[in-house]
């Protein structure tokens, strides 16, 4: 292990995170809430060590795979234990876990909150938290493509641990202007829906924040009743649509740009993706037209929460665990599912489940006529058959992963809904799952060993488990 | 298909089953319960349509695995129609699809029951009842085994449908041969469970009904409390050794007869299967000690749960719904794994989960070193690519399998706790699960759909998914 690389990368990302803390800082002096010492003691903490420890480049600059890991996964803590200090020495979260589960929710674009009444929180700490989404998001996709055209190999290895999905096209051939293009279509859906919801009559502040947790695809809200408080169709259908463009691959919207429609009308995975989306919204409208009569009605809570779920954002506008049976169980199957590869959304992602469903249906054919031979197609084109192998083993990591949290957090003794879903939403980086966890519900209830397991589940969930996984690994800390 | 060889086997198995129902014919006599003529009925019935399609035996005796897999399934459902009609027929349950459900509990050795009051039942039904644990149980050990010795292509395909795991290895190279002994070891070990039972004072009908439940890792018992009723710990540990035993690679006792000790010994499935015992039994037995006080008292009650659900019986002494969520978790994961390969248990069986462990610890050594090549090995062997991909195909199928059952199931608006956890016992052939199915409980409640939904879950994991899917498919019903 490079370890004294290790220790570069992750002071540069200290760094950078200290910068972003300026402007949670700034809104609080702004807004006279006397608690700027709560954004300045982690940053001079952030400045000092991340310096310290990048000060020099280190000679050997090589990295392999599992260095890159290491560093995102490190990384991804690091800045979670930093950016809780300001709930935590603001006094706004007495306990100092609370913070770092609340901070790794953010970072992670879970949404999961330990808060039981967010109202009365500070305006910049509401900020900071809804921004946590923002930087998390756009963390996820930089990284995203950043892997796939790097010339050194250190991008390209630290990068290939937060990959969200098996294929993810290649944007550009250079690799700091696929991100420059990345930035910008990010940045500019992000204001675009801002304005949008400026437009509905959202206050500014209310736009902005709800703007970050819908990029991010994070979900925390900065009302008790999350969307649903504005009581308005207007602004639930954008927040809804947005979240649904944020769930996207952003290669769609880079081939938009350059006018390659075609390759747009050949993507299988927003097929499936706007598909299941079509269907489950129809089903659950259908399912829940009881309870709210009219059709408008049904649709307008239907399509919001399954472009919430599906895309693993998290917001809600009903509270959707007093649905029926049938479309709570439909939902707990989208938030396996999450989002399409390469967009900001979590879960086990659209492309892998296609590939999954193609691969059952192979298997059983392969069973009626054993010599058949059959590849999956995804594309028009044939998967390779190291990529349908690497996701079965995918799918078995990821459902092993979660049996052993359950397992673990079924020790605080909640009901078997709550237990199970509330590990489902988080190691899928939802935020709400069922019964005490649902949308009117939070995670305040947890134990500390549930809290510190939750917050694995979610920087698992969101690196895609195997730099967390790997920092378990006592082979990996040898050095060599 | 050759569709004249599919009705001269399916006849074939109808006539068999009608020889077995002489046995409750004749009980029901003796005991004068004045219901010979719902035994008759489908005695009659299976004997003339056994007769006549079978009457000619089809110039083209060849077979594909299609085919063999067509005839099984088949043969399974039919002979689960012919034998509900003594329940329906004699009126002791009022609606047919709750017959059906019942039978095919039966004979896929579920054991879960629509029965509200067992203990009001005819005794010839009970039996009935309960021999279609054990004739299943049989069942699908014989095509177990034969499967990997027969030399013409019929046996061998109908059988392969049936192999309940990876790897079974082979007994001797003359299945005739191998069938006998595994009859012998099959009953041998049923009457012993008898006698044991017997000594423990348990009634001569008891006895022999619940070890043919225990044979077939069934569960159908014929008192309410299930065998928790006879409240004796030295019956309660003899019906615990017999699961456990019964749950086990019928190699194994092949194995000790020709006193190759040296090859149990390197069989990794069977050090799994006990060690997963051993610590589940632990874990569950600290965790219920607050409710049974006395470390005797909570291992007896542990040790028989975990080997009940882990070898896919479902007999009962508690009523583990009230215990801790850990304890209920553990229960539920030991239902997914199920029994040993070539054993009467249901479930994944214990070697397809090893194998997936392995795998899923080498994709998180792969990601690390993504140029390392590992090979899963189980029993000091490499297993073969081929194997491994089929296990990874499976457990997919086996998850989707139950995604959807648990969705149509959910439209009856149960907890979800029940919801999920029928479908996952339906599946593994366990009987008992969670809260409303709980060991307490049964599943009357479930609509017809359900019921139905059901009914094909136990059959599709009794004979490892892929016949009864395949029924599901138009393409295999062309004739070519």
């Amino acid at each position: 292990m490079n370890l004294r690389m290790i220790a570069y990368s992750v002071g540069r990302i200290l760094t950078v995170i200290a910068a972003t803390m300026l402007l949670p800082l700034f809104l609080s002096v702004y807004y006279k809430e006397g608690i700027a010492i709560a954004y300045l003691i982690p940053i001079i903490i952030s400045v000092v060590i991340g310096t310290v420890v990048s000060l020099k480049a280190p000679k050997d600059k090589g990295l392999y795979v599992r260095e890159g890991m290491v560093i995102v996964a490190l990384g991804w803590i690091l800045i979670s234990l930093v950016g809780a200090l300001p709930f935590y020495i603001s006094g706004a979260i007495p306990s100092f876990i609370d913070c770092f589960f609340e901070t790794v929710s953010g970072f992670t674009t879970t949404g999961s909150t330990i808060l039981t009444d967010v109202e009365t929180m500070n305006r910049s700490l509401l900020f900071w938290r809804s921004f946590t989404h923002w930087l998390g998001g756009m963390g996820v996709l930089v990284f995203t493509m950043a892997i796939l055209s790097a010339k050194d190999t250190r991008t390209t290895y630290m990068m290939r641990a937060e990959m969200p999905g098996p294929v993810v096209g290649k944007l550009t051939s250079k690799w700091q202007f696929s991100i420059r293009i990345l930035y910008m279509i990010y940045i500019a859906l992000t204001v675009l829906e801002t304005i949008f919801l400026l437009i509905g009559g959202m206050p500014l502040f209310d736009s902005i924040v709800h703007a970050f947790g819908t990029a991010g695809t994070g979900g925390f809200g900065i009302k008790n009743a999350s969307i649903g408080y504005y009581d308005s169709a207007y602004i639930e259908y954008i927040v809804a649509i947005f979240m649904m463009m944020f769930g996207i691959n952003f290669n769609i919207y880079y081939l938009f740009i350059i006018r390659k429609f075609s390759q747009v009308r050949g993507n299988d995975e927003i097929k499936w993706y706007l598909g299941v989306i079509a269907a489950a919204t129809v089903i659950i409208m259908i399912n829940i037209m009881p309870i709210y009569h009219t059709v408008a009605n049904s649709l307008r809570y239907s399509f919001f929460q399954v472009t919430s779920i599906v895309t693993t954002t998290g917001y809600s506008t009903a509270d959707f665990v007093q649905w029926p049976m049938l479309s709570q169980i439909i939902l707990t199957l989208l938030m396996l599912m999450g989002g399409c590869a390469g967009s900001t959304g979590g879960g086990m992602k659209v492309i892998r489940v296609v590939i999954l469903l193609k691969t059952a249906y192979h298997a059983v054919r392969k069973a009626a006529s054993p010599r058949s031979v059959l590849s999956v197609k995804t594309d028009g084109k044939s998967v390779e058959d190291t990529v349908v192998r690497g996701v079965l083993a995918y799918f078995v990591v990821y459902m092993l992963f979660m049996g052993i949290s359950i397992l673990i957090v079924s020790l605080d003794n909640m009901d078997f809904a709550t237990t199970v879903t509330s590990v489902i939403s988080v190691t899928n980086n939802i935020g709400p799952g069922l019964s005490t966890v649902g949308p009117m519900g939070n995670y305040s209830s947890f134990s500390v060993l549930s809290k510190i397991v939750m917050s694995i589940d979610m920087l698992a969930g969101r690196l895609e488990l195997y730099p967390i996984l790997l920092l378990f690994s006592p082979r990996i800390w040898k050095r060599n």
